[in-house]
Order: C-alpha cells, then structure tokens, then sequence
C-alpha cells in the first residue's frame, strides 16, 4: 500500500500470520491528540495496518513539535479539530482525554456521520448514555474497547462473547499504578507516600495522583464494565470509590496471616435486586487471581450464571497495549461489523448503598486491660460476629495495632458500629475496616 | 414473550442484569442433536433468550426419549434432519458432532441460505476452509466459538479484540481431561492407566478415550486457534499430537526439582518463516498460569507483538459453559453482527517439521560405572549442551531414573542424539523426552 507520494505505509512483503487482512473499501483515520497512545497508535497502522486502514490526518495542539519522520508523507497535521471532520476522513479516532472538549469533537463526529473510537474511559463512564444515543440516531458507532484495560480484549469478550450467559459479578484489579504502589508497601515495607513518590519518580505514576490512587480511574472502568458485562447504565458518583493511601505495611502483615494479601479491587455484584458496585483497598487470597496477580498487570474476573468463571489478564495500560485496543475497534468498524450494539440502550443500574461482607478492622490503641472486652461488646450489641483477634508481638505496646475480623454483616452495620467505637478510651488512631474478599 | 399457546419462553418481569437484548426480528431456531449441549442451549434459549431469540425445532435420533415437560408446547420434534431445514427456521444449531453427516448438515443448511452456529471442533479443523468457502459464496455465516474452551469467550477476544495487534504465539491448557489425568498422577503419584480407569470412573474420561489423552481433541483445538489468532489455516494431520499415557509419577517429582510440573501442552509459535505446531506433554513452571491450573479448567495465553501476553481462562467444557457459548453465537447471528468476518479466507499455514526448546530426558537405567560418560558424549556429538544432571534417592540401582536437562537445541538434533544413545549398554527403558517451556 503506498500513499500519493509513493512513500511509506510500508507493508512487509512477507506477511507475517497475525497481519490484519480487512474486507471492504479503504478507511481513512483521523487521529485527534498524538500523544503516547496516539503515536502508538499511528505506528501500529503505518506498520501493519492492513491494505483497509490509512492514517490521513493528526490534530494535536503545537503541532510543530509532533511531527514524525515515520510518518507518511501527505498526512496532515493540524491544530484544528475541523481537520478530522472533513469529508475525505471515515473514522475519528478521540484520544485528547478528559470531558471537554472531547465531549464536543465526538458529538460533531456523530453529526458528521463518523464513527468514532475512544480510549476515553472518564468520557464514557460519565456521557456514555447521551453520546450512545446520538450515535444511535446518527446509525454511526462509538467504539470504546480501549477505554478499560488497554490490550486485553475484555468489553469484546464480555460484550459478543458472553452474550449467551447472565453475568452476575464482575470484580477485579483495573488499575497498575495503585496494584504497584501496594505491591512496594508490601513488599519493602515503605509507607504509602513513599511508594508513591518511588512511583513517581519512575513514571508509573503522575504527578497529580488522584485519579488512580483515590479509585476514581478504577471507577470509570467499573462502571463500563457494569454496562457492558452486567447490561446495566450506571451512575458514575453513585459507584463508591475509596482511596488506598490510609493502607499501612502492618496491614500486609496481618493480611498475610489469614492467607491474604491487600490489592485495589473494584468489583460489582447482582444480589437479585440491586448492583453492590464499589472501588476500595480489599484483601484477597494469596492464591487468587488477584493475589497472584505480578506489577502493573489488570485481571477481571466475572462469575456467569451458566457459563462459570472466566478469568482475563494481560497489559492493562500503556502505549502500544493501549494502541492494539484502539486499531482493533478500527478494524472491527472497516470490517463493517455491526458494531452498533455495543450502543445499545440498556436499563438504568440500581446501584446499591450497603453491601454484605467479611471484614478486617486494624486498631491502634495504648494497650490497657479491657479494650478488647469493649470493643467485643459494641460488636455484639450492633449483631456483629467477631471471627478471629489477631496480634503480632514486636510493636509498642503504647501504639499497639492489632486486628479483629468479622464474620459477614452488612456494611452499614459496621459503620454504626465504628461510629460507636470512636468513644471506646485509649486508641490512639481511628479503626481502619477493609472488606474481605473470598 | 409467549408462544402460540401462550406458554413457556418464560422470560422473568423483574430482568436480571445480564439478560439478554437483542435488536432486530425474532430469530426461529433450530436444534441438530439433543445431547448434554443441546439439552443446556434448548434450557438458556427458553430461560432467559431474551425476546428475540426463539427455539421451534429439535432433531435427533429417537427423539421420544428426548422430549422434555420445560419445553415450548408448540416446539417441533423431530427425528428428520429436513425439519431444521425448513422456511420457517432462521438458524441451524448443529450438536450432532463427528464429521458425518455433521458436513452435510451445514452445507445443506448454507444451501438453504441459514446461518449456522456448531461447537464441532473436528469439522471446523478438517472442513472449516471448505465450509467458509461454502458459507462466503451463500452469503451467510458460520460461528463456531463453542469449538474452542466451551465457555471461556476465547475466539471473539483473538479476532475482534485483538484484531490490531500480530499474534505471534498461542499456547495453553486445551483439554480438560488430560489436566485431571495428569494432576492425578501428581498428586497421588498413581500410574497413568490408574488415574485414566478413575477419571472414567467419574465421567471425566470417555470410555474410549483415545481423542483426549493422544490430543487428538487438542489438536483440533489449536488448528483453530491458529486460524483465528495467527489468522492462517493449518493442516490438521501437520500438527503434531503426543499422547500422555508415557508420563509417570517419577517425571512429577524430578520436574519439581527445577520448579516445574507437567501438563498436556498445546502451542503455535511463528518462527518468522513457519508455525511450529504442537500437542505433547510439556514442563511448564509450576507459577505460570499453565503450572497454577486447577481441575479441568482450561487456559490460553496470547503473545502479541503490541499488545504483549493476554491469558484467558475459565470453564473449557461442560454442558451449560458450551451452551453460552453456542447462545452467544445465536445472540450475534441475531444482533446482525457482521460474523461472515470470522470465515475469511486466510493463508495456508506453513507448519514447521522441527522445533527449539530446552528439553528434559529421563533415562531408566542398571546402574553401571560410565553410563553418564556414554551419553553425556553422545550430547557432545550432535552438539547439545547439558544443563544439569538429576538424580532423586530411594530408588533400586537396577532401576534407577534419572534425568539429564539439555539446553536449547533443535527437536531433530535431539531425536538423532536419542535414536544414537539406543545402543548405550544397561539402558532399561527407552529414554523419555519432553520439551521444558519458559
């Protein structure tokens, strides 16, 4: 395939097994922000994007300095989003990031008759249901498999290939960077902001954090997730997320005694009436597939009705991985795959505000004849059942952390319970709950 | 949604999250086979097929036995192949298995112009470039991602998720049976005739069973894995296929000794030039998703040259798994997916008669001064390097195993170097080789 010029979209004549080969008419592709993924993205068409799919246009701002050698020749690049509207552009592809004006490019993508691809996991957690609509009234789609996950192929495993089953759970780890920082408090027994500059400083992390390590990037995910593998629209606030900054080295060791270890999980569940959805610290068996899972790997796990466990991991961030995703929505849209139904309407998600599980509390008290006799007893009077008291010798007894697991009990029962606690004498830190998970 | 008599396709007023939505006319569908998958499609589609999907005709042989009360009223029983054949059927389900007249059912069924879904691995891999040639020139597809790992979403995550990305390598756990087989004879350190007559005993073996523990069934498996990931069609009979029966309690315990277990590998690698293709036991590490493996679960790992490992896994067989499967199928027949994608026509396969891998040798010997002399000096000759020399305690010195790693060279090199140590004196047993994976 060559371009006007003659020059690259080299395609090896050897052509390797995986090669994409594509039916139908050539699509010209707009890339609208050329960023990591955005050059990844472009190098994957340009290197073996097939005989169907040609690079034409990359708008970026301060274009000047985007420029790339590799690039074709006649490519365009342009500052102005109108560039990628144009008549003799297929398929937007939107990796600017954040709401707005992303919101906008895509919504004058639909108008145009484009269909649009998007990595954008914030975008469509948060207007998903608007934009689906407007693509439906349009006939054109937005494709999002890169918005969860990057390389792994999970909204299309979930979404075509369980489609047959009732999916009751989908739970898992969905974001590297706070999987790595828990992996090092663990690990090194350095503290949260140290792991987290540690990080920083070798770009696992950013330099405003919040998104990942307060769950809110996890949260966006879960909640395409939801759509996608639970058929249910749910509200991005009313999902809970929660950060992972107050996990502290004890809590591993401690974790490790019941046979567990402390991952950010987000997880949704079907309890027959409503989705108990949250982002939080949790502890997980060592064994599990969360607890095995190595750096900044993604695993998803979702339980069908019929069909059983299915467990998917792989490269959940990160330029090419996240690249891959994008070009085989590409694909799937040049091949004229009836993609549409990815947009289809589904039901609003009743998101449950209370959820049943075990629990871990770490407290830290100034060791005192009678805590734990106080502390058993406004468990009891709230109907809690305590399962096991844990405690590890070495540390102060004036700053003493020790642990106490609950059978399961709701969620809210343990709030008021807590509430309780704060007046018990002599501890010296507020009590820190995770749930723990099977 | 009612039938003509206003009973059964009970379709539950509060729907739960995962029930199924499909855009478009309802879809007649027709049943071949009424085994333990048709019996577990028949119960999904009437469950919860969601509105469109309809089941109107079942086929199979003494089809009095096989009636069941939960089915529709006004549902067709049939013993005639020609009653799936009909105007008033959308789609043919073909469950009968084998090759004949399972062909001759789908290609009558293409004639007629009805997409058909099958979970017949065997037709796929002999057939599959006949059919989809058929299927092309009809202008109707067929779905066949109940062939491969029952309900784990494996065909629809290779082809649409990961279509822009260059699979380079497939490999993975593909028979269930083989897996219990083998973990058996691990665990209880009984013979492999011993764990074969106990897993016949549960049902997990079939009274011939020949097409698991040869990997005939595994084959099958990776010929279509290799189409869909490596997008090239194999030869089946090019495809070497190992049966497991040669494996022994004492191979478990010196594969332990480097971190290691045995499974019964299946594995497509491209080389750059040809696909090295093959089915055999393998020692595989004891932490790698094939090693951690539990029961008769299955697992598939993909390496692509972007988007790096994806490992998939869940239930590989199995009734209810394999009807998701199928019903996920029918659902995107339904959905009006574009399926005819995953019957292009896609290069010939050049499988290559040789491979490189590290291997372990277990000899069996009466122990004799210079017998490691003999054939560490063979090794030499044809140029093997060995990696290390193991011998466990506790055995008779007449017959003593012990085993010898080599390093990376070819399969060939070592075949010769083998077919050479055969006239080595005090050799008890024929030396027993098998390749050591990464």
């Amino acid at each position: 395939m060559r371009s006007a010029e003659g020059v690259a979209f080299t395609r090896p004549e050897a052509v390797a097994p995986g090669a994409i080969e594509i039916a139908g008419a050539v699509k010209n592709v707009a890339l609208v922000g050329f960023g990591t993924v955005g050059s990844s993205v472009a190098k994957l068409i340009c290197a073996h994007g097939g005989a169907r799919l040609r690079l034409t246009h990359v708008v970026n701002r301060n274009i000047a300095r985007k420029r790339v050698e590799w690039a074709p020749r006649d490519l365009v690049w342009s500052e102005d989003f109108e560039a990628a509207l144009g008549p003799d552009v297929d398929i937007v592809v939107e990796l600017i990031g954040g709401l707005h004006p992303a919101k906008e490019l895509v919504l004058r993508a639909i108008e145009a008759g484009k269909p649009v691809v998007t990595a954008n996991k914030q975008l469509i957690a948060t207007y998903g249901p608007e934009l689906f609509r407007r693509a439906r009234e349009a006939g054109v789609s937005i494709a999002y498999g890169a918005s969860v996950c990057g390389g792994m192929p999970v909204l299309p495993a979930l979404g075509a290939g369980l489609g047959g089953d009732r999916i009751v759970e989908v739970k898992g780890i969905l974001n590297g960077t706070c999987n790595y920082i828990l992996s090092r408090v663990e690990s090194e027994g350095v503290s949260f902001s140290e792991a987290l500059a540690g990080a920083q400083e070798l770009g696992y992390a950013e330099a405003d954090p919040t998104d990942d390590v307060e769950g809110y990037d996890a949260r966006a995910k879960l909640a395409i997730l939801i759509r996608t593998a639970l058929r249910r629209e749910a509200n991005l606030p009313d999902i809970q997320a929660r950060g992972i900054g107050d996990v502290k080295p004890v809590d591993f060791i401690y974790a490790r005694r019941i046979g567990r270890t402390i991952r950010q999980i987000s997880r949704a569940k079907w309890d027959g009436e409503a989705i108990a959805a949250w982002v939080q610290p949790a502890l997980v068996p060592l064994t599990s597939a969360s607890g095995t899972l190595q750096g900044s790997r993604n695993v998803v796990v979702t339980t069908g009705e019929f069909g059983g466990d299915n467990v998917f991991s792989g490269f959940g961030a990160g330029g090419d991985p996240t690249a891959v995703a994008v070009v085989s929505d590409l694909v799937a849209i040049a091949n004229g795959g009836s993609r549409l139904t990815i947009n289809e309407q589904v039901q609003q998600a009743k998101i449950a505000d209370d959820y049943r599980s075990a629990f871990y509390v770490r407290f830290v008290i100034d060791d005192q004849p009678g805590i734990l006799a106080a502390l058993a007893a406004v468990f009891a009077k709230h109907g809690i059942n305590i399962d096991s008291v844990l405690q590890e010798r070495g540390f102060e007894r004036k700053q003493l952390p020790f642990v106490i697991t609950l059978e399961r009990c709701r969620n809210s029962q343990l709030q008021k319970a807590l509430e309780e606690i704060a007046n018990v004498q002599h501890l010296v830190e507020k009590p820190f709950a995770l749930p723990i998970m099977e």
